[in-house]
């Protein structure tokens, strides 16, 4: 408990760092910690950067795939300032990290930054084609194909 | 119509090539399009990179925000062989884009690859501490402090 208010207050002063000082975009920041050590950390760099993507956990995730040299982060925690949005919670998913504890949440993130996620998690809830951004299928004859060819492949990788 | 037909052929072309001839990983690929070029194209890049966030969509809207020097990505339509996990949909609506089109669907992706993404959507609709990847609160006090600070920031940035 003492370590976890270590690690959740350094992404703290993360989130402060580029929000107030640097000024490079909302106060976000993400550290990731493996056996009580923190093995990456980040800020939201989706302004710096010109990334959408950039968010702080997907930054401090991928630095963190780097320093462990495996695209699997097991046993690891992300301590992040925000409740992440679906693109980060799914991250920290495929990631395999053990948990995630963040500090403020949706409905702080909408009320002090005009940051909102809702919509999002509201939509995957939908069928494709009735989303605000919609998805809608197309070729899949053409893709099944090469799924058979993929699935009869004897060397194929299990990830 | 016979320009979507091209670029999911194209999207598909990189699937094929990444899976059965660099046998790189999984059958995805991505492509971008505005006003009818392709300005990024891309195919999974997990295991090559060893980063848990490298699917098709992923690194092409990073190729695309690069190209287009913004992480505003509007009007721009995505291609996929896949339909797009939490992640990716979620990634493509932050970066803005119009819509996406998908060849394969997640039963598709489940039966020939075991890829299952239909967990993450269900852990994403309950609350963030009785998912199977549970998120939880830590230090909302402290974070609230750097919230106020942001918001009474007179040049805090709007995106």
């Amino acid at each position: 408990m003492q370590d976890d208010l270590k690690f959740m207050r350094r992404a703290i002063d993360l989130a402060r760092h580029n929000a107030l000082e640097v000024k490079a975009g909302g106060p976000f920041g993400c550290v990731i910690v493996r056996d009580g050590e923190i093995i990456a950390e980040a800020a939201n760099q989706v302004l710096a950067d010109r990334d959408p993507t950039a968010h702080a956990e997907i930054v401090a995730i991928r630095a963190a795939s780097k320093a462990l040299n495996s695209h699997v982060l097991e046993g690891c925690t992300v301590y992040t300032t925000g409740e992440p949005c679906p693109m980060c919670y799914a991250a920290c998913w495929w990631a395999r990290v053990a948990s995630i504890r963040f500090a403020s949440n949706h409905d702080d993130a909408l009320e002090f930054g005009g940051f909102d996620d809702r919509h999002i998690t509201e939509a995957l809830a939908l069928p494709g084609d009735a989303r605000p951004l919609p998805s809608t299928e197309l070729c899949r004859a053409d893709m099944l194909e090469v799924w058979r060819a993929y699935h009869a492949m004897p060397d194929r990788i299990h990830y």
